[in-house]
């Protein structure tokens, strides 16, 4: 198997900008030839995509009760599996195959890895209490000053702040 | 890590019956609540099945330079990855972490776990010579006598007989 990647996980409530910050996220680092991998979870009230609409023949294998289905073609698998039993530990351990250099992970907020965490607004700061691993903060409005962790707050129009920082401390987890 | 399951390959030309073979199978054991996985491979002049069409998140992580995306809600987690440099033996190991039964492969010719062959017609039976690892062969039509392997030989509408006889391979194999 392969290596064991470093995992941050990207947390806040919805329409925090998470899905926008994955995104820049696995541009600059994909751009920037790091081997990403990424996760996202959809919390309760938020609809999952839909796999049925999909009909193909991994989805019949998946429909006809097979725990995990794949198709594989043209450089690209596609997987489906039954995630029930399966924590995110596990997901990020059979991600080892994969070799990858990072992990980001949308969601899950209950988890143990280092956070990026978005806040909307000062209504949201209470997440701050509630969450481990705070690595730093990303704010729509100015509440910096409601914040005293110790870990840097940034404003979300301050991208090239942020991006900097972000590589800054994925080097030193080297 | 789970444990590495008992793994079979379904193989023959286009239109041998491979899909349908694949599905009978896993309704079969997933009624039996063996845990299924499966693995398809698109050959050459197949076209794979289109992702890009599919507009959701996890789609966009792969679109915007992700190595491997996962999306994961309502007990279900889809997953795209780069697939050219991952061998079919890398995504059995991986399949150890769902702790499965068994795998079935469908395609993979050149793959040397063993395998259940379709043969259309005579035209088909070279390819009996090409491969290895040749578990039973189900042909759609009587061209029996001209198989002498050390195989049984079923005819395609004995879906009871080659199915008992798949039961008893499987058991025996454990």
């Amino acid at each position: 198997m392969g290596r064991i990647s470093k995992v941050f996980q990207i947390v806040g409530y919805k329409n925090s900008g998470k899905t926008t910050l994955m995104k820049i996220l696995i541009k600059e680092l994909s751009s920037l030839h790091y081997r990403v991998g990424t996760i996202k979870h959809h919390g309760h009230g938020t609809k999952p995509p839909e796999i049925m609409e999909f009909n193909k023949d991994h989805v019949e294998h998946f429909k006809n009760g097979a725990f995990v289905s794949m198709v594989e073609g043209n450089q690209v698998g596609q997987l489906l599996f039954q995630s029930d039993q399966i924590t995110l530990e596990t997901i990020i351990e059979f991600y080892s195959v994969f070799s990858l250099d990072i992990i980001l992970v949308e969601g899950y907020k209950k988890e143990a890895y280092p956070k990026i965490v978005l806040i909307r607004s000062e209504d949201d700061l209470h997440l701050l209490k509630s969450i481990t691993n705070i690595l730093c903060v990303i704010t729509h409005v100015d509440c910096r000053k409601k914040i005293n962790g110790p870990y840097p707050c940034f404003l979300i129009k301050d991208k090239e702040k942020y991006i900097e920082w972000f590589f800054r401390t994925l080097e030193e987890k080297a």
